[in-house]
């Protein structure tokens, strides 16, 4: 199969240099790394082509891997094989500031991309913090901050390249802004994860660059207080940029990291964007929300420079958590119904408070989402397995809610033990798309379905 | 068969009444009528489930009948059978104001959602002008006049309930926004036209009801114009509420339908809704974008009454057409992106009256959709075959020009033609996933594929 691969690649495209290999066999979640038996990367569209129709041939699992920032353990390659590899495909392949539109490769990374439009007076508004490829984001369907305003990343889709396991290629939308033309395909290959096909290239919509931003940022005595408040806004449909949550172990968490001195209490954070008086308008109106809602403080950010600070700070706060020496974190995506939130986030922090386990809980509460990350120490296996059950205790609350184990980093390997209790019978069904699409099971094998 | 049915259901709800049957050999499109052989009226999901397994066991074709306004003979049973009417689902199973979300029946109708909600200062807005069904809705992916802020009923779903043709019944989603949990299922039967399943309930998103609204509207020399100075709108990020596209001949033909005295010029309408500060400077931005674009007048609704004219014209629109006696219309439903906006409008202008055909182009310019309806003599043969080669030529241009043959209608009958050219490869997928839903083909044959 190696010496296939180099034949038809061309041995620059392979590599099984050991460094390659430990950096392949782990993504950013903390489930155990399994190495793959060879890296390739592809360089175009015809590249990927090449590996799938050998991978097919020799019955080989093959795994796309983005930037590896997954949080589910993705691009894991627990079956070994392949990982498809896509970092060298970075080309912007069109660019209509005319239409908002732009057509990447799937290795553009959210930054690059909105480093080559944003010049252009455009960008791209999907941010899940982490600067994950383009390819990556459509797969797990990512979100993050501003999926309060503009949506998910299926919301942004409007046409996929897909190299399928059989070595047919195919496209799933056009340009147009919306159809009703046949089956909607864009919808079911994001979020599958690499499980139904290798996305080669992606044609997005984008959004002008909003003339004026304001920050904010506020607190109140419990992480449910907070969750209340964030509902109110939403009740007045103000269309925020950002709303998060972030609670008082978090923001202790975030200021040691990054050297910051914000309030250690339980916060919202909020960004408003569009035009001056509108922004004006909006933040003011908040403000008067959340001191109805009996907020501590209100404090606006006095300068861009204060604004950036901010969100970087939030952005920082799953890295804080994640690099805190010698220990682990695991971490929890429910995502419920508005109504349901502040009960969900309450009984996150009781979960952890009765263990006797850190946790941090923050998220992207406008959409009712929020993570839930517990830190353990690897060494005791007994603090892993306390972390596991609280955040299986919270994934079913969160079902039985109305809601769901993932709102946006995927099943990967990490949920797929909830696919059941979420789905039920239509789980079943798209066990029958899988065998659709990929009857030898080839694509990422072990991920989404038990 | 029908005995059977007769014996399961109770003979009130299977009619072989010759009134049922003629109208529900119809809808509002003017592709030929088919009786089917026997209306089932089901009042829940369980008789459904009873419907689909007598058709499965005798396999004899179900098409799904909501309101009937569909525009390409989706709920024209070509191949006889049973038709599955929703109109007694009426039922508004769950209403959540605090989580803005709804779930209904499938045969509610669009105006009666609104007037159970309304009240609670929510609004659906999904608005196709006709008082269509919300099951037909979600099967056709349906937008309208609001598409341009809200998206199609696609982006509107949280969940459906759906009876498959093996009598399964599966849930697509659930109640939080977002969802990175399995594959996509909900996007899948949206827009699937009755062809993949039965949509036996339907959970949906809810908005707020703007606090204020302007209308307005003004006009440009030639269509060309308007669609250009509707770019200008989406280039400058302003999130009107509705624009809309009416060339000169349609003014023409609503004000004589409605006893209107709008000037008959092209023109652009548009609304705007939010809060009234916001609304007021939209407005204002947009009067100055026309004026730069040299508009020939600006007109503002001097009142609610005059606000509600103007849309209410707007939507008597089709049915103006397609109400001229001793005529029929056939007409197109192009998308495209909106830089190939102004030179589509102006080609299917140009092949109308190169033909010498009387036609009316107007549309949700906003989106980058509009319609092309061609009047002819159904006694002339040689009319009718020009007409259909105008559409043809219009939506052939438009998919070669990036665009879809259809943005919001569907394919139905008419628009099969085009769906090799359109999807390629991926039409292929479809089918196979038609195949895998559905494999004795019971579920409305005929449709989206040859
Ligand atoms: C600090 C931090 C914060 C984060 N915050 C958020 C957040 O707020 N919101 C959010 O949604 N996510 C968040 N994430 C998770 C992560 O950034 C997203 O899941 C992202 O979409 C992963 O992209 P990636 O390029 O790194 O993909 P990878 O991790 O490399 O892969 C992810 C999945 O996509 C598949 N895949 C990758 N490329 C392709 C392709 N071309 N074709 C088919 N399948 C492919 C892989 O096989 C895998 O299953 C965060 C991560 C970190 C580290
Ligand atoms: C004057 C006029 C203006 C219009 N303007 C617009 C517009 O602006 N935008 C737009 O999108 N449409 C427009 N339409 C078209 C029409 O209103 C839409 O296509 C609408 O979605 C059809 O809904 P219905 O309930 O009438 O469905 P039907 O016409 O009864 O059926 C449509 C399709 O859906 C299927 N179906 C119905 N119910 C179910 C169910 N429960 N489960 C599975 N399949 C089902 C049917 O089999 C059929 O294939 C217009 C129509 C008219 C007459």
């Amino acid at each position: 199969m190696i010496e296939e691969l180099m034949k038809q690649l061309g041995s620059e495209k392979v590599s099984m240099n050991e460094t390659e290999l430990t950096r392949h066999s782990q993504d950013e979640s903390c489930h155990p790394g399994v190495e793959p038996a060879v890296i390739c990367f592809p360089e175009s569209r015809s590249d990927i082509e090449i590996i799938l129709q050998i991978a097919q041939e020799q019955h080989v699992p093959v795994t796309a891997y983005g930037a590896g920032t997954g949080l589910e353990g993705g691009s894991i390659p627990v079956h070994g094989g392949i990982i498809l590899n896509t970092e060298r495909m970075k080309r912007i392949i069109d660019f209509s500031p005319e239409d908002f539109t732009v057509t990447v490769e799937p290795g553009v990374t959210r930054k690059e991309l909105n480093e080559s439009i944003n010049k252009h007076g455009l960008m791209f508004p999907n941010d899940p913090g982490a600067d994950a490829s383009i390819g990556g984001m459509v797969s797990t369907n990512a979100s993050g901050t501003t999926a309060v305003r503009y949506g998910s990343m299926r919301e942004q889709i409007l046409d996929l390249e897909v190299v399928l396991a059989d070595g047919r290629v195919i496209h799933t939308g056009s340009r147009a802004k919306k159809s009703s033309s046949g089956y909607n395909l864009s919808g079911l290959i994001a979020g599958s994860e690499g499980t139904l096909g290798i996305v080669s290239s992606i044609t997005l919509k984008l959004h002008g660059i909003p003339e004026h931003t304001i920050a904010a940022r506020c607190t109140f005595p419990t992480a449910k207080a907070c969750a209340e408040a964030a509902r109110l806004v939403l009740l007045h449909d103000i269309p925020v940029m950002r709303l998060e949550l972030v609670d008082a172990v978090s923001v202790g968490e975030v200021n040691r990291f990054g050297g910051y001195q914000f309030p250690e209490k339980h916060s919202l954070f909020f960004e408003f964007a569009g035009s001056k008086k509108t922004v004006e308008d909006e933040a003011g109106l908040v403000e008067e929300l959340m001191r109805d809602a009996q907020c501590e403080d209100w404090e606006v950010a006095a300068d861009s420079l204060e604004r950036a600070r901010i969100w970087k700070a939030r952005h920082e706060l799953s890295y804080a958590y994640r690099h805190t020496s010698g220990k682990e974190v695991l971490g929890g995506d429910v995502c419920v119904p508005v109504s349901r939130l502040p009960e969900l986030v309450d009984y996150s922090r009781e979960l952890a408070e009765d263990a006797h386990m850190k946790a941090g809980v923050f998220g992207h509460v406008g959409d009712g989402n929020f993570h839930t990350l517990i830190v353990y120490d690897p060494k005791k296996p007994e603090e892993q397995k306390k972390a596991e059950q609280i955040l299986e205790r919270l994934a079913i609350k969160a079902i039985d809610s109305g809601g769901t184990c993932t709102g946006e980093h995927g099943v990967g390997i990490g949920k797929k033990k909830f696919q059941k209790r979420e789905h039920g019978e239509a789980l079943e069904i798209m066990k029958e798309i899988k065998q659709l699409f990929d009857p030898d099971g080839i694509l990422n094998p072990g991920k989404i379905f038990e």
